[in-house]
Order: structure tokens, then C-alpha cells, then sequence
């Protein structure tokens, strides 16, 4: 009996996800650049299961029904591009090849073209849950040639994540449509972290509180609004003791290592002219965090003054961290999807949010509570502008907004940076503000670059020119198009 | 008698440049895509000059002198590239073409090569002022091929801008380099130009300050450390009344524009991974003052509360805001020339820190006293790692800090949005903390993703998986190399 997917690159989440293939009954193929990997894994993991293995690539090919289905689990860039031109000559047409790597999405737009000329059929998915997610259910967001799709969907939506019933897998989009929601789904995740570590550092460095202390907060936290996995594992991570009884976190190095679609996220906000300053905060974040020994030689140079007395009561400020965190999330999504939105349009993906959001309620490292919110908004209103407009979170920020105010304070008064929250409390705050302090800046850019800027009493559309200085010329600037 | 140099694109900067030149005894000829344009210079602001004009490209390449010198001042992007294969056959080996544009600096890398390859010297140039900087002295900051230096300096160093006998002008570097500064250069613009912005609203929103006040206050700041050109503008622009006797700035819609430069900067801090908040967070804020009508939307359905009645003593409030206005810019300096250090370690452009601070001290939009403090904090140290560390600055700030706070913390109170004073803010506070939060997050991605973290208690290089939950498996994630 032929397999009935394989599976290329037997790293972390590729071993997973041939177990649970495996446990669903479907028959795997395994194929790894470093053919001993092959043989570990059927003699350890996969010992006892349905999965074969190969040592070549033809060999590997060769086991698979048809259509075939290839599953990439390698590192992404040239290594994805010099597999598939081994693999064409190798398949049918009809045959289906699967990205499953943290490709750009617009590599995966080329490659979904590319191979529609040799015609196979390209998908480019999202996979999301670590380890864990990939072993027991990720979350999974396939796109790429449609025509793939019916081929795959049996098995995906077998093996991912399953919340009330549903599949957190649906075809996203075109092309890159399900790597570019797998790239804003890590931006987020880079801002869920950073927000969970700026309340630690309240938490341990502002009010005093040792790891089993945090471990009691995150635990209470994840009963409530901020229910979701990284609460979770956070909870569980500060009740971890290393061999001498203390908590192994206390003796990790704070420098983030980072993998890269945070920054994507952001790049591709600016490209697109979003605000996603929460993620950008966040992935900046952990740049510095990297500056180890910068800061080590800053902290003797710049020393921070002696502890303020902190006055109020503990459970008023770790109420007041615990509401900044959430209304902050709330910011971090709502600027997430509003990128989203922006993209659907510029790419013409025609992005579903409350399926998007759907997908992420399970499976996938930021599932939570809170995904099942979004989902609703979506569903009362399709054509939501901005998750802050929604009955539910106008309401939950301000339940939160005078705690949040508190702890951003708190943070300023002692030296504790807290960049993420302060960013998200900016961003809501200039959000809804109707004047923003711009016009001052169009002032500028036409008295020294002739710009020009729109007026409150003209229509929207006219612009207009200053001679600010009485001296200056009546070029305007354009776009420079001569 | 043959022209010394020619210049192609007569928008705002070309048209200035060449009376610039001009004025300065150079014979200028002249080239527009759309040649009436010509004409019109010819006949209107160029009237009793030496310039001459072509109406073709051959035409104009004849009127040059050898080695002949082709000056763009198009639009950037392909425009350039097309001008370039059009000059490319009328020109002979040792000719020379500059690029005075906004140009992405990996694209000047690129023609930098190819020009070479075709035995002509490129120079792609970085050119800051404005309409006046153009016109009466910019700042120039030239990159490329330096085989073309010697024949262009004369005529740029006469026509920079001059400060203390010296031109604002050196060359920046090999191939992209002078356009990588520019660039810099503009997102810090972007930085000095939101801070001004926040520091207006805090003014006007929060202490009810009206136009005539705030011309008074700029006036006076500009007298003190912050004096610059951007102060000094802002003072003049609070004083221009419109014609019916009202200030002109209060009729000025608040959603700016932009050319893109300022993003590039941000993208490139995200891709060499070091931190530049507060430039991030202005370009953000242009994005978010351009979505003006979600916001106006927004302010409806999520109203502020009731105006805080402001404790305090309206100077003691005025000062503070010219602290974190002062502080933050600080702030922003440092980050741009850390990128800027990083840049040129891994680019290999051998910056010199203390020049680029002395052509920007002079003739471009940032222009300012305190570009002498960082001038003279690279002479005192040219190993200097970042300028939050030199004695100037450190003692800046240290007058500043507790401004700086109030600051931040008046804006939070009353809901005006401070992102580039409180961002700047977290950073310096982050920059000076030894001991970040991020030790949570490694344990977070060693958790979920086996990603691995170091120890405190181990060397650098060292690193380690937890099985947090005691049924992870034994797979650790490298980079997936399979």
C-alpha cells in the first residue's frame, strides 16, 4: 500500500507531524537531506508506526499514491526553491507540493506560479502550535493554487486542531494568502510574549514578587480574560525548578533569539502604511534584548535611581498589570487585523477574519479566549473597520483603561521600560483622537520642501502651497516626475 | 564656453540647485523630460544667468565640458535606471553621472557597479535643505565611486552649506553609502518632526495654548539647547496668519504625507536588528494621522473622559515638555547612529561618525546645535559604541529625566498620545537595564518551540533545552537545516 502524503525535513515540527499523521492513519513517506535522521527517526520515535522511509528522493517519490503529495518541512528560503527543481522532474502533473516552512508570502506567490507553468500544484500553509501543536493539532493555514485543495483538506483538517467541533484549518487564499496570516500570526505572537515579560518585569522587578508568586498570578490570570496558552505555559514555566530547587527561569540569559517573521510583519506594515507599533515595539524589544553587553556597561554608566517606595496596595497593581496586558492585547490584535484588512485589499487576498480567527482559537501558539471574541465581532460584523469599534472591546478597554494608565506609570516612575504597553496606550489614545497634532507637520514639509498640505475648510483632494517665508519659490513639490 | 556641469530634472531641489551652482560662477546646462519646463526656468528664475538649456538629451550631453558631469534630480526608481541606459551611449569612459535623488540605497549600490562596468563614475548623493538648502547651501552627502570625487568636489563643496569655515559636505563612502546616510538622515527628520508634533499637542490639548503662545515658546526654545532649524521654523509657522488674521497652522488638515523614506529606515533597523523606536514610531504616526477619517469615526464611539484640570504650575509643565522634547531627541540621535554603526560593519562602509554629524550640522532640515555636541562626543572618542554614553549626553539627560517623565506622564493622564516621547523613553530605560525580561521569553520558545536558550551561570555560546512539561521530545530546533 502507497503512502498517502510524504514528508520532507525531519526537524522538530516535521517528526511531529508525521506522528500525528500517523496517529490519524494516514500513511506517511519520510525523506531528510541527512538520511541517518531517516533511520533514527523510524528506529526512535517512529518505531512501531505505519511510516516508511527513504534514502533518496526518487525512492521517496516513489512511494506515494496519486496525486502525490510532497510536504516541505525545511528551512525556508533557496532550500525550498532547490527542492522543488528536484522534485519537477520527479512528479506528474496533478502532483501537489506543500511549503509548510515560515516561507515570505511572496516567495510563495512565485513559487505558486512557477509551478503552476510545470503544473503541479503549489500550497504554501501556515503551521502553528510548536511542537506540541504539531503533534496533537496546529493550527493550519493552507493557500496557494486552490486546486490543490480538496487533495489535502481530508488530511489537514484531520491532523490540526479541532475547537467546538471545527477544524482550525480553512483554505486562506490565493498564492501566498496562507503564509502572509502564518507571518501577522507571528508578529502577534512576538507581541503576546513581549507584553506577558513587560508584566513580569512589573511584577518582579516593581513589586518585589518571586517566581512562585508569579506562578500563583499567571495561574489566577489564565482563569480569566487572559485565558490562553502562553498565560498557560507561562504559569508553568515560573513552577519549573532547576536541579538546586530554584526556578530554572531566574537562571535563563535575557537575550531573545528570533527567527525572523516578527520582523516581516513589520516591514510589511510599513510598506503598507499601517500602524503596527505594538509588533514593532516588540520585535525591537528583542533586539535590545540581544545588546547584552551594551547594557551590562549602560546599566554602570547610566545607574537608575533608588527605588521608588512604591505606594498602594499589591493587589490594586497587579490588578492594574494584569488589565494593561489585556487592553495592550487588544491593541496588538486589533492592529493585526487592520493589517490584514489593508493587505486583503493591496493583494487582493480576500482574507475571511472570523475564520482567521477561528483557525487560531486552536492549535496555534496564541490561541486563547480572546479568539473566540474576535470571531464573534467578525460575525456580528463582517465589515468591521477595527476590532476597537467592537461592542465587546470598546467595553473591555474601558474596564481596563484606568489600570492600564496606572501601570504604564508605574513603569515610568521606576525606570521600568515598558514599551509595548505604552505604545498600544499611544496608539489607542491617538486613534481616537479626532485633531491629531499633523497639521503642524504638513506646515513644516511645505515651508521647507514646498509639499503642500489640504485645508479643514477646503475638500478633501486640494492642495495647497505657502510662500511661508515671503522669499521661497512657487514650485511646489510633486513627485518629482520630470 | 562648454558648461561645467549639467543637471537633469527641474522640480523644486533642481531648479534651486542650478541657480545654487550658478551663483557660484559654475555654468550650468540644463535637461527637462518635459522641455516647455525649460523654457520657463530659462525665461523665469534662471532669467540673466549663465545657464544654458537643451531640448534633448544629446543636445544637452554636447553642451558639457570634460570630464562631463550629468546631474539627476528625477524621480526615484525606475526613472533613474532609464535615464542612466539612455546616457549610458552619449557619454564616453571616465564620464560621470549623479544621482542627487532619494534613492533606496541598494539600488545606487547596484548602478554604482554597473556604471563601472560601462567605465563610468557614478556618484550616488544624498542632498538635505529643502527649497532654501537647494537654493542657498544644502547639506550634501556623496557615495559612489570615488574616482569621480575629485572632479565633483569642488563644484558640491562650493555650493553646501558652510559652518565654522568648513563645507557640509564629505565624501560618505563607496557605492550606496551617501544614500544610506541620506536615508538616515531622513528618518531621523521624521523623528525630530514627531517630537515637535507631540510636544505642539501636549502644548496646545493639554495646557490650552494658543498659536501666540506657542510662537513665543518655540522662540525661546529656540534660543537654548534645542535651537535648530526645525525650531525655528515651527516658531515662524505659530506666527503666519491667514488672510482672515487667524493662524494659518489651525486651518491645516492633520494627516501628513510622506515620500518614503523615513520606512526605509525603519525596514532597515528591522533587517540589521537594532532598535529604532522612535523613528519606527513616527513613521507609524504619519500612517496613523492619514487614516483621518477612522479616526474621527473612533473619537465618536470611544469619546475621552472629561479633561483632567492639570495640578501644577504652567511653567514647571512648559519646561518639563521641553525636557522629554530635548531627552527624546537625544534618543532618537543615538539609535540612528548606532544604526548607522551597525550598518557600516555589516555593509562595510566605513563610516565616520563625527563628519556625517558635521555635513548635517549645516544646510539640511536637521540642522542644529546640538549636531556640534555629537561632533565634538566622536572627536573626543571615535570607538564611541553608542552616544547615550558620552559625558555630554549622559549629563543631557540626567537634567532632563525628570521632565521627561512628567512629561509622558501628563499625556498619559489626559489621553494625549505621546508614542516617539514615551518609545524613546522604554528604550532608554531598557538600554540601561542589565537584567531584561527576555530570560521569560527564551524559556517561552524553548517551551513551545525547542528553540533553546544560554544560562547565566554558563559562557556565551552555550545552549540548552528544558523539557518543561516532561513529555516534549528530544528534538531540538536548530535553523531546520534538514
Amino acid at each position: 500500500m502507497q503512502a498517502n502524503i510524504g514528508l520532507i525535513g525531519l526537524a522538530v515540527m516535521g517528526q511531529n507531524l508525521v506522528l500525528n499523521m500517523n496517529d490519524h492513519g494516514f500513511k506517511v513517506a519520510v525523506f531528510n537531506r541527512t538520511t541517518s535522521t531517516v533511520d533514527e527517526f523510524l528506529a526512535g520515535p517512529a518505531k512501531g508506526t505505519q511510516v516508511v522511509g527513504a534514502h533518496s528522493l526518487e525512492e521517496f517519490v516513489g512511494l506515494l499514491q496519486s496525486p502525490r503529495i510532497v510536504m516541505l518541512m525545511v528551512k525556508a528560503g533557496e532550500v525550498v526553491d532547490q527542492y522543488i527543481d528536484k522534485l519537477i522532474p520527479l512528479l506528474a502533473p496533478g502532483d501537489i507540493i506543500v511549503d509548510g516552512g515560515n516561507s515570505l508570502f511572496t516567495d510563495t506567490n512565485r513559487r505558486t506560479q512557477y509551478l503552476q507553468e510545470h503544473s503541479i500544484n503549489y500550497i504554501g500553509t501556515g503551521v502553528s502550535g510548536g511542537e506540541e501543536g504539531a503533534r496533537h493539532g496546529p493550527s493550519i493555514m493552507p493557500g496557494g493554487n486552490k486546486a490543490a485543495w480538496p487533495t489535502v483538506k481530508p488530511i489537514f483538517q484531520a491532523i490540526s486542531a479541532q475547537v467546538d467541533g471545527q477544524p482550525c484549518c480553512e483554505w486562506v487564499g490565493d498564492n501566498g494568502a496562507g503564509h502572509y496570516v502564518k507571518m501577522v500570526h507571528n508578529g502577534i505572537e512576538y507581541g503576546d510574549m513581549q507584553l506577558i515579560c513587560e508584566a513580569y518585569q512589573l511584577l518582579s522587578e516593581g513589586l518585589g514578587l518571586g517566581a512562585d508568586q508569579l506562578h500563583e498570578i499567571f495561574t489566577e490570570w489564565n482563569q480569566g480574560e487572559l485565558s490562553s496558552y502562553l498565560i498557560e505555559i507561562t504559569a508553568a514555566i515560573f513552577a519549573y525548578k532547576d536541579t538546586d530547587g530554584q526556578a530554572l527561569v531566574d537562571k535563563i540569559l535575557d537575550t531573545a533569539g528570533q527567527k525572523g517573521t516578527g520582523k516581516w510583519t513589520g516591514i510589511n506594515a510599513l510598506d503598507l502604511g499601517i500602524p503596527l507599533t505594538l509588533i514593532g515595539e516588540s520585535v525591537f524589544a528583542r533586539c535590545l534584548s540581544a545588546q547584552k553587553d551594551e547594557r551590562v556597561k549602560a546599566a554602570k554608566i547610566l545607574p537608575k535611581a533608588t527605588k521608588t517606595t512604591l505606594t498602594g496596595d499589591q493587589q490594586d497593581l497587579v490588578d492594574a498589570i494584569r488589565d494593561a496586558l489585556y487592553a495592550a492585547k487588544i491593541i496588538s490584535y486589533a492592529q493585526g487585523f487592520r493589517l490584514m484588512r489593508e493587505a486583503s485589499k493591496e493583494y487582493g487576498l480576500s482574507l475571511n477574519y472570523g475564520e482567521i480567527a477561528l483557525m487560531w482559537r486552536g492549535g496555534c501558539i496564541i490561541r486563547s479566549q480572546f479568539l473566540n471574541n474576535i470571531k464573534q465581532a467578525y460575525t456580528a460584523n463582517p465589515e468591521l473597520e477595527n476590532l476597537l469599534l467592537a461592542d465587546f472591546f470598546v467595553e473591555a478597554i474601558k474596564k481596563s483603561d484606568a489600570g492600564w494608565r496606572k501601570a504604564v506609570i508605574l513603569g515610568i516612575e521606576s525606570g521600568i521600560p515598558t514599551p509595548a504597553f505604552a505604545s498600544a496606550l499611544a496608539y489607542y489614545d491617538g486613534y481616537r483622537t479626532e485633531r491629531l497634532p499633523a497639521n503642524l507637520l504638513q506646515a513644516q514639509r511645505d515651508y521647507f520642501g514646498a509639499h503642500t498640505y489640504e485645508r479643514t475648510d477646503k475638500p478633501r483632494g486640494e492642495f495647497f502651497h505657502t510662500d511661508w517665508t515671503g522669499q521661497g519659490g512657487k514650485v511646489a513639490s510633486s513627485t518629482y516626475t520630470v
